[in-house]
């Protein structure tokens, strides 16, 4: 059984869960939305929840998982590019140059993704992420990666999912970067995954059509662009939206236009089983968010004491 | 009951279907889809179906519907514009000169989309279209526009969901000009509506957060469109694709390189019910589209033979 599979059939829905606020909201939210004729209640196809990923549904730190994979990708791409060797953002790499690295900001970041992300098609690109996904380890835990999910959160998804809330993703990160183990780990399908993309075209290569991927960026579905993009994909606003940092400010400010709605926010508050970060924070930053919360009255899930479990064993 | 739900109800789940080639091309792959250990069988998670909307779900003889929606729209709204009695598009349209309006082309066409489309709203505007379905007529048939659906596309939909395939319309159309009434007519919501669409971005206005539609073109989801929009919004190569146009070729020739798959064109030959035109059309022209099927032995329903209602009664 799959850490979701298992939460699934326990018989308590949360038992990561400790009693207490955020666990008392949440239920208490689920169980006026499905009572029918109930002040609280919110038809089936209302039933709309929408995740961020990147520090809400799994670990952020030391920086963006998805930044290791592409780290590692030019790593292994490094033999065919002897050029890298004295090329920037390459060498940084190549010389686990960290500090310079950073120091080039968003372009370096940039023109690594290009060379990492596209030129194949999907398909291609997603065997590529299964296959790091499957062999890459955390630099701090040592865990696979897809082990480094919330267990708590794992259980939100099927809960929401049995109480026939459809489950979204809506990620600053790559939509097919996503895809390829959202539908194994999350039991999101690729058609619920919202993200980051580059542009694609539609080509025919020695007689095969494709869809290609293309160095360029297409969309940032990140700070209003998760509004913007959970009304172009989804098209409706959602009555459940949690996220961990400012940068899903917007897509909770959005989901609370609509009610009855649950906005929560993940606060990272545990530096012994994961890490203590928000207004000060690089990866994650959660300091408005903070602020709006508190006005709002908006739910925070205190990681420290609202979990009895952090990651799957 | 819906045709929709109505057609679900029948013992036979094409009723409307004459015995013949379509039909039983149709039943034999949904029977072969999900015969578990078969060669046909495709796992629930692929069981994807893409519908074209114009001339596929529904008529499109003698304009698009939205452009009738689009032109019912300013003469509805001419009265708060007095200066569009000399400016064009407006005053072909308020003269109903259509002949002029056409000489306009694809400017024209995006005037006026960009007038009666943008500047509010997606639930406002969604609220615009559907007071106009529950009043506007068809110029010929004298039908509202919902009724102008084909009952045997309405069957064909009821009857793949039965089976575990997941519908969704990729449409030139605009996305919230189908999300409007797609939900309600096709059962089909909004999260599985691909179309064209304008601009959005989220903002504040008089303290209420919105996200509202924008004068500018963001995407055209025709020709090479379709699949590129297939894998950004639903990330499957489709099992099923049903087009009607050469606008839905690359989308059929998408779903081919996947295999069991079934590729559909509806085509029109039945002057008497509904409207005779193929390879000359202005609107919908199906040539490249019939050539190619030809060669690669897709499948064409044959609207007069294959077909005993074409509309709901
Ligand atoms: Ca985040
Ligand atoms: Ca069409």
């Amino acid at each position: 059984l799959s850490p979701a599979q298992e939460a699934a059939n326990a018989a308590d829905p949360l038992p990561s869960w400790n009693e207490g606020n955020a666990r008392n909201i949440i239920m208490d939210f689920v169980e006026a939305a499905t009572t029918e004729g109930g002040p609280g209640f919110i038809p089936e196809e209302d039933r709309i929840a929408t995740f961020d990923n990147d520090g809400t549904l799994w670990a952020e730190k030391p920086v963006y998982f998805q930044l290791l994979f592409a780290i590692d990708r030019v790593k292994t791409m490094a033999p065919d590019h002897p050029e890298w060797k004295t090329e920037e953002p390459y060498r940084a790499i190549l010389e686990n140059d960290m500090e310079s690295l950073k120091d080039q900001g968003m372009k370096g970041i940039a023109t690594l993704v290009m060379t990492t992300h596209a030129g194949m098609s999907p398909e291609e690109f997603q065997k590529i992420v299964q296959e790091w996904m499957s062999v890459a380890q955390h630099p701090e835990t040592g865990k696979p990666f897809d082990q480094m999910v919330y267990q708590p959160m794992l259980e939100l998804l099927n809960y929401l999912r049995a109480n026939k809330f459809r489950t979204f993703i809506v990620s600053g990160g790559g939509l097919e970067f996503l895809r390829s183990w959202a539908e194994v780990t999350y039991s999101v399908p690729p058609y619920q995954v919202v993200g980051s993309s580059i542009k694609t075209e539609f080509v025919q290569e020695n007689g095969r059509y494709m869809i290609k991927r293309l160095p360029e960026i297409e969309f940032i579905d990140d700070k209003e662009g998760k509004p913007v993009a959970i009304n172009r994909f989804i098209g409706k606003v959602p009555t459940i939206a949690v996220g961990n940092s400012d940068g899903d400010l917007p897509m909770l400010l959005y989901s609370a236009t609509k009610q009855p709605s649950l906005q929560l926010y993940v606060h990272h508050t545990d530096s012994i089983r994961e890490w203590a970060y928000d207004r000060k924070s690089h990866v994650g930053q959660l300091d408005k968010g903070l602020d709006t919360a508190a006005v709002r009255q908006w739910t925070l899930i205190d990681m420290a004491n609202d979990w009895n479990r952090v990651f799957p064993e």
